[in-house]
């Protein structure tokens, strides 16, 4: 951390809402689509986990751009994996770790008559809250270094612990994210009020929504409201939901917990616009454990989280991704997989709705959405 | 070698000249600098060295955005040094040497209404045609890297070794290179017919000037012409001219030799509008030579070229950089820094001339032109 804190970054010296700069909606019109690829043998279990993002990467690149963010060590292999595909770019970047969403920059918007202007902003990353656990003194310089291969200037605000998995936007002026994430966790020093005005005056807020708790056991992230809640268009989330869930008969009793807790204040919260939130209920996937055959696989080394067997994963169908034409979502093979298809069609009728067997991705701690970062469509750099 | 041929590099099809792409000079408009940091201590004596192009990148930055690609060693220094400028974005790449010129890709536009497209393409590198000198397995795929973090279609030439110095361009179909540089060292198997050929397809040319030879002493790159006669405008051309060259007063004979002969094929072949090239002549600095001092201090470690005492350095005021508001010529605190100045003043009437001085980039076998690469502008990628 030392190392990390004595660089010197250049930053833009006002905040990105004097500026006049905003954090659009994810499903607002995008330029590409980044996607971190499956490096760091501490995380994943690596052949399997990249067929799940070159699976991805191949779905969304039939219309948009993705960039693929790989680790010195496996750029030519990416290179060779990619080598067919027409809107995808293989670009090399020093991190610890593979979850853009995290560790890219968050990305602004800002309209001036008939162009649109691109900035971004880079938070403290110190491996979600746990600095001595896992490596990240690179992942902590991985938004930068991104930021500059796009030549756009950054606000580095480099004194609050966050990462782009702790948020959902609807581009209005509404942000939905947990406590336990931003609040308990990561900003022991900071009170809630602070936090609001550090989120609203670097993404450009009015209304800021404090759910109370991520997924169940999201063990590694604490609580990113990406797995549980997020917005799917203006005045609409989709909120993960066991079946059963609020009746006796519900068997994910943890879960039922923090869905009731999440859908009590989404449904008593107006959005930035003053209206009411309209909330899906995505189903829940079933209880899913690590295997004793996956433990025996996935591999252990220094600076990675450690992995049990029969510890429960922090699936989700939530954690999709939204592109202009494609939304992506992960599938489990279990019961829900069809159901949060059709759940998705329903909400977006014109997008091709796909689903991708993530488990590979689950196994590392995160899923597709933690593997991917938006970059809005923009005409000015 | 071996570990770089085995790379399967995506590559655009057709050739550029097929898809309606060409090569924009130097002088068109253009989006942005690219400048290699000092990094590699085997080149350069780092701190003076850097000190060289920080002072090129302040110029530049005033007036257009600067990437600075800069080898992972240095990034964190590199931001430090960089922190207050606005338009100075420090790019991390992985590379052996820094050299930009040479190895980050040359840059291709084509006009559609009222769009600009921008692609690239990649040649072969192998250390200017040293293949078992010098390291160079990151620099060949560097062009690659930066045309993947720009996210734009690369064609992969990469059967053709040739470096962004070999040629210089007047984006009307006319180019020109040396036969020491492209036809006897690095291609030997290709006749000049087959050369005129890909560089034709790849750059888009109807008109392609052999002169004889680079600048005296030129041995790193054998005979880049970017250090002895480069396009200044269309129809124009500054050539490398020793004082009294042409008389028996010359004391430098073998420059002499070189310019008399680039002078007779430059005033006896039309460019590719049908008209007669004008030369200016730019005067030549002094022979200029590594003093025992500099011996003592330069590196010397595997990989690197081997410098010596009282060896002539390949100086050159031709060297320069074209923006679309400075050119940026090298001095040498010599009797022709002045004269150079002045040259390019007249040339270039509306832009500012400013001299930086650059023994410290000499002494590293290339200069400011070799360390730079412009990228044209454009409107669509």
């Amino acid at each position: 951390m030392t190392k990390t804190r004595k660089i010197c970054i250049k930053s833009l010296v006002k905040t990105p809402i004097k500026d006049g700069f905003y954090m659009p909606a994810e499903f607002q019109k995008q330029e590409a689509t980044w996607l971190g690829f499956p490096s760091n043998p501490g995380t994943f279990r690596l052949t399997p986990a990249q067929k799940v993002i070159q699976a991805v990467a191949d779905i969304i690149s039939k219309y948009q751009k993705v960039n693929i963010v790989v680790q010195p060590s496996m750029w030519e292999h990416a290179c060779d994996v990619f080598k067919n595909c027409k809107n995808i770019f293989v670009v090399e970047v020093n991190t610890n770790d593979n979850w853009l969403r995290d560790i890219a920059p968050t990305f602004l918007i800002k309209n001036v008559n008939k162009d649109i202007y691109l900035r971004s902003v880079g938070w403290k990353f110190n491996g979600w809250g746990n600095p001595k656990e896992i490596e990240h003194n690179l992942d902590a310089l991985t938004a930068l270094k991104i930021s500059n291969s796009l030549s756009i200037p950054f606000y580095n605000k480099n004194d609050f612990v966050c990462e782009g998995g702790s948020f959902s936007v609807d581009g209005q002026g509404t942000l939905i994210t947990t406590e336990q994430c931003l609040l308990n966790h990561r900003n022991k020093n900071l009170s809630k009020k602070q936090i609001n005005t550090i989120l609203s005056n670097y993404l450009n807020l009015t209304q800021i929504i404090w759910i109370p708790h991520g997924v169940a056991n999201d063990t590694d992230t604490m609580g990113h409201v990406d797995n549980i809640c997020v917005f799917v268009g203006v005045g609409k989330v989709i909120l993960t939901w066991p079946d059963d869930c609020g009746t006796e008969q519900c068997v994910d009793k943890e879960q039922e917990k923090w869905s009731l807790a999440a859908l009590h204040v989404l449904e008593n919260t107006p959005d930035a616009n003053g209206n009411k939130i309209k909330v899906y209920k995505m189903p829940h996937p079933p209880i899913l454990t690590y295997s004793k055959e996956e433990i025996k696989t996935l591999p252990v080394t220094d600076g990675s989280f450690v992995r049990k067997a029969n510890v429960r994963l922090a699936a989700s169908h939530v954690n999709l991704i939204i592109t202009n034409d494609v939304v992506v979502v992960p599938t489990f093979n279990c019961s829900t997989d069809s159901r949060a298809l059709k759940t998705m069609s329903e909400i977006f009728p014109d997008k091709k709705i796909v689903g991708v067997y993530a488990r590979e991705i689950v196994l590392g701690g995160g899923n597709i959405h933690c593997m991917s970062q938006q970059q809005p469509y923009s005409t000015k750099t």
